[in-house]
């Protein structure tokens, strides 16, 4: 792979482990800074980035030129074309995200709990920013802006690794970003662009532990893989969402139709998009379900009680069970009643987004209470599974691991918390 | 190492990481079936445990002089031979703790956060368990109970591995607890007991992402170290307490002297003893406060001018500066005001307590906000950095991470949440 250096900012014999330690101590200096500033401050320093970002737009359209070039040179696909590409409308939905995230409210500084102990020592637990963040991430320049601005809204510093074939336009973005930042007192080294495409950088940065304090990994499965893999710092990620949508057979037959079709085929790249139906044997209109999955145009592949309902229906492998499309493709299953559809779930789920379509709402309650996903959902649509539509306002990404923060990760999930203890003199007997 | 294998358990050719998925799949099965019991159940279920306990006093009795008598003859110290010794009274401690345990509010369940979006979907975020944790500790057998205790209250099935030396100890108590457990209808395989002593069995439920979803370690620096080098699983632990006292000049020189001598003297083997003595060089009495913690036995290893203030006092070399004594040794340095004092601790703590001792309040809000430790005091001693003292009941261990929890942690960071999401067909646009 082509190693692209900037040679003011590395020498040519930096290790890529003492880069990265660099550039951590450099961003975790910033941050203490960073987190100094008043919640207000950061505001503004985020609508100047914007500011700014709209003032350089010819500058980051000229970048995002070179990218296309090169990508359209070494055959990139016309998806990853459309991935990378930024064209003034683009650029100011950018600038609005920015916009838009100065405006969330703060959750630093929050009391998530205080108490006064009989002796007198007043203890609160208090939301602090978790310190240096690293976003690994691939073609999408716009992640450069909005990954950044949401570490920063939250008092965390950021060190950015995009993608090689948005390497111009990542480093405008940033550019601009910093520029803008600084005008509003944020420390340069706050968000940091890692200045070499050097992949061994990338590990580096994923055996930092005590100095990165968290990876978000920000692309397709072989990243989000190979992250989860090598990782030595806490990665906040889901690798997978095989989501899943079990109708009941309870199911309004009208509601079911129109909440499988919006799930499976709305828009089929998302991780909250539908990959398993599971039809209840008594749902009484399964084949009017399955056909209309098939009328839109969407491939079904089923168990053999599927397959009997339309010749369309083609034979599900083991595999399908497991499998994420992304695709206008879909997994189905005939279950008999709702132990069956939990046992399938909890065998195959990622544990992203599953529901349950019922006007049985015992049945429903349930399903929201066994089912063990980050997101559980009763009679709705899982691609509604977005930090967007859940009101945080904007989302770093959905995890699906246990700790720390589950499904869509916004501000909050940016955050740790620590302990204050207040006395006047106290000794412990 | 030798390896002591329960046959019935272990055939002689399961590799550990055979052994480990097994008794994984096995816990995460009766996992499902503790989080479906309601909370009083589970209460219920270890009274009946704590019981139990109490009435197989004698054979646990009588496992433990095992132990001692094999300690004995291996050499252990009597240090170690006093963590590891039962007496009827340790025991009766024991169960209470399982009692105490049992009344403790179940965090599982409670919302923690819910709101109805504009388009009708109603969202809540649910305090759910984490799964299935793994314990890895050292020589106290009362461990066996305390950390299952914990897990099961929050709805946690664990997976326990104990020191060898204590494996008799180990085993009675662990039989009796899931015998009583049972008789509370929480099924076998909730509470397990890792049934080898090979230490490759260790590293299996390490590496075992996935099936196991947290590991906490018990013990000494030297296990939560490797622990910490090995695991794949997410760790909560802390490695050290370098914990801090700063003398600001504008302390109470007889409160001063009090929480001084109770950080590090009250006990000097707990993680939040004072390790370092940090005095304002305007702080007026500074040769009366270390002429007093000498005078009550403990060693000062001073820098040059915490030398000049008293001859008892020896030099402190660059190590000490991270050094957890856990003994009557305490390193000392005078610094020139807050600055100076915040920047010794940012270079040096191990983010586990840090206190000022200050009547002014300004500097005192300034540290509370800048130190960047788990627990951050104000006129307290450090050695109040406890679950039971913070309130929460009792303490799985205390965590210097920065994700998922921080401090003494206790039932609530045995949880994790998901997000419920209740429509009445909504798709999304």
């Amino acid at each position: 792979m082509t190693m692209i250096d900037t040679p003011t900012k590395r020498t040519a014999s930096e290790e890529p482990a003492t880069l990265v330690r660099r550039l951590a101590m450099d961003g975790r200096a910033a941050q203490r800074a960073l987190a100094a500033m008043d919640s207000a401050a950061r505001g503004t320093a985020l609508h100047h980035a914007a500011a700014r970002l709209r003032g350089d737009a010819e500058s980051v359209l000229a970048a995002n030129s070179l990218d296309l070039e090169a990508g359209r040179t070494n055959g990139l696909s016309d998806a990853m074309l459309d991935r990378l590409a930024l064209d003034p409308e683009r650029l100011e939905g950018v600038a609005n995200a920015l916009d838009r995230v100065a405006d969330l409210p703060d959750p630093v500084g929050e009391i998530i709990d205080e108490t006064t102990r009989p002796n007198g020592l007043a203890l609160s637990q208090v939301r602090v920013p978790i310190g240096l963040i690293g976003i690994v991430y691939e073609s999408r320049p716009n992640v450069t802006a909005d990954a950044a601005a949401l570490c920063v809204r939250a008092g965390n510093a950021v060190l950015l690794r995009g993608g090689s074939e948005a390497v111009h336009s990542n480093r405008a973005i940033h550019a601009s970003l910093v520029a803008g930042l600084s005008e509003g007192g944020v420390p340069e080294a706050a968000v940091q662009l890692l200045p070499t495409q050097d992949r061994a950088a990338v590990g580096a940065m994923l055996k930092a532990a005590g100095l990165i304090d968290m990876i978000v990994p920000r692309g397709g499965r072989g990243l989000v893989e190979r992250v989860q893999a090598d990782a030595r710092v806490p990665v906040l990620a889901h690798l997978d969402g095989v989501c899943h949508t079990y109708v009941h057979h309870a199911a309004d037959p009208a509601m079911a139709r129109k909440l499988v079709l919006n799930a499976k085929l709305r828009r089929t790249g998302i991780c909250g998009a539908m990959e398993t139906l599971l039809i209840d044997t008594r749902f009484p209109e399964a084949g009017g379900l399955v056909a209309a999955l098939l009328d839109e145009g969407c491939a079904v592949r089923g168990d053999p009680r599927v397959q009997s309902l339309d010749p369309r229906v083609s034979a599900a492998g083991d595999a399908d069970w497991g499998t994420e499309y992304l695709d206008a493709i879909v997994s189905a299953a005939m279950v008999d009643g709702l132990d069956e559809a939990l046992a399938h779930i909890a065998r195959h789920s990622s544990a992203h987004t599953d529901v349950i379509v019922t006007a049985h709402e015992a049945a429903a309650e349930r399903f929201l209470a066994e089912v063990d996903s980050a997101i559980v959902m009763h009679n709705a649509s899982s691609q509604f599974a977005d930090g967007g539509e859940f009101g945080l306002g904007a989302e770093i990404g959905i995890a699906t691991g246990r700790l720390h923060a589950r499904g869509p990760v916004a501000l909050k999930g940016l955050t740790t918390y620590k302990w204050l203890v207040r006395g006047t003199g106290q000794a412990r007997p």
